[in-house]
């Protein structure tokens, strides 16, 4: 069982990004459980439907980070948008899927300033399977 | 080429989202071009790249909403967080695709408050592929 009882404080919502992309390539659970907010966060892993509170979200965390390597994960900053408690970034993934290949996600990054610095509270996933050429969904 | 000519006035990120999805559902440009803010919005459909920038988004919706029939679109709140400035709506849509079938997309809709109201910011959509059961990507 994971609890929250390691204690972050950060100051900015890019800290909590880098934190949260460190927590992502060492698969490091400890570190991934105590920067989501205590609540009802939500994250959206790619293709899947909506995990909701942070009980479960962490879960799915474990679930994905036990025994993976994402070492090779890239990442690079698309959009950010910014109110005084609330954060929204865009960023592009390169995620290591076997030796020699990888893919590229969208993350929605959501990040909440709470009395004691911002953690995050919302990640949502998706696989870029196409270059915008109107052949998709919507 | 769509101009951002008609002005809205919106009070709330409520009412943003129910104008967003009136004009969805009757494929309405004029009013999705009118509910985007102008300036660095982005937009990701699903299976797709970020589109960014207002004129590159409202041609992505011209592109989609051509000739399309939207009519059945369904949608539910999943989740909501928000700021003075800011607010983060994920959202669940029942897409119609072929007669008969529909998807089930999460939509996260980011609303942002301007002198003169809030306008749609960003975008970000995925299609639910599979239910959370620890087989998707990460």
């Amino acid at each position: 069982m994971v609890t929250r009882d390691k204690k972050l404080v950060i100051g900015t919502p890019d800290d909590v990004e880098t934190i949260y992309y460190e927590a992502f390539r060492r698969c490091d659970i400890n570190v991934m459980a105590a920067l989501w907010a205590p609540g009802d966060v939500v994250c959206v892993h790619p293709g899947s439907g909506a995990v909701v509170g942070y009980d479960a979200v962490i879960r799915s965390w474990r679930h994905i980070l036990d025994g993976s390597t994402m070492s090779g994960l890239r990442t690079a900053l698309v959009q950010r948008m910014a109110s005084d408690g609330l954060a929204v970034h865009l960023v592009a993934e390169q995620l290591p899927t076997s030796p020699g290949s990888e893919v590229t996600v969208l993350a929605t990054n959501v990040y909440r300033k709470f009395a004691e610095g911002w953690l995050m509270v919302e990640h949502h996933a998706s696989v870029v399977e196409a270059r915008q050429d109107g052949g998709t969904l919507q």
